[in-house]
């Protein structure tokens, strides 16, 4: 286990992580009866909202838009970065905007038009990040909090 | 992308890496209300069940006693195994079965004794099991159904 990170070097390293190319995320969601559900997706990041793509008919979009939210987790398990997110639309790929459609192509490397009609992007704002990689990175994991980074 | 492996290899792959030493879950369970939760733990495997520790007051133990159920899974999220669990039991660490309590500490590397009198295990019976790596193992990720294997 190393020395724990300082804030400011844990907030660059989520930046880093969430601008990587082809990572995936885990997205937790929840009916409104409360069943959770998990499923790996690949992620983009517009420097202050993570876009997803999913089948509208998908139970994570399902999901997100009866909640209005979701957790996600960056991993891997020992160096994760936890996201409470909350929903900033959902638009099909015919209406979405092109800059977020791009982005989303050039950082996932997969193009959901290649995938028939039926997919949508899901636009998901944080409210809270936390982030930590063993024990002693515990004390000092919530970087922003309420939508606001504390760093 | 590799060829897609067969049920049988899947299954093989699956309680390897259930059985791998020091490896983490991703525990996603939602609250009555609809929230869900999200947060890696350490596992261990019984052959049977996924054993996991917790302090009694986490959401995760919170959520998972009232709904009774919990989604897990298992990275890279390129070579995943998602898990659909039910509660078996919830079992304080002095009295917990003394076979669970060691497959624990041997498998998770960590003994939650050292960590204050806080701790529970939960034991989780797997209903669903699907294991995929890319988009070519979508078709034929189902290897357990309803609590029985398929292969």
């Amino acid at each position: 286990m190393g020395p724990p990170r300082s804030p400011a070097q844990r907030k660059q390293d989520v930046l880093a992580k969430l601008a990587a190319q082809g990572d995936d995320v885990w997205v937790a969601s929840a009916s409104a009866d409360g069943q959770a559900h998990l499923v790996p997706l690949s992620l983009a990041w517009d420097g202050d909202r993570v876009v997803l793509a999913a089948e509208e008919a998908a139970v994570t979009v399902r999901n997100v838009r009866a909640s209005g939210r979701a957790r996600l987790g960056l991993g891997p398990t020992r160096d994760v970065v936890m996201m409470d997110v909350v929903l900033d639309g959902v638009v099909d790929l015919a209406s979405a905007p092109p800059d977020a459609l791009r982005a989303y192509v050039e950082q996932a490397g997969w193009d959901p038009r290649g995938a028939g009609d039926d997919y949508v992007l899901l636009i998901l704002r944080p409210t809270r990040i936390q982030a930590w990689r063993e024990a002693n990175e515990i004390a000092g994991r919530t970087l922003m909090r309420d939508g606001t980074w504390l760093v």
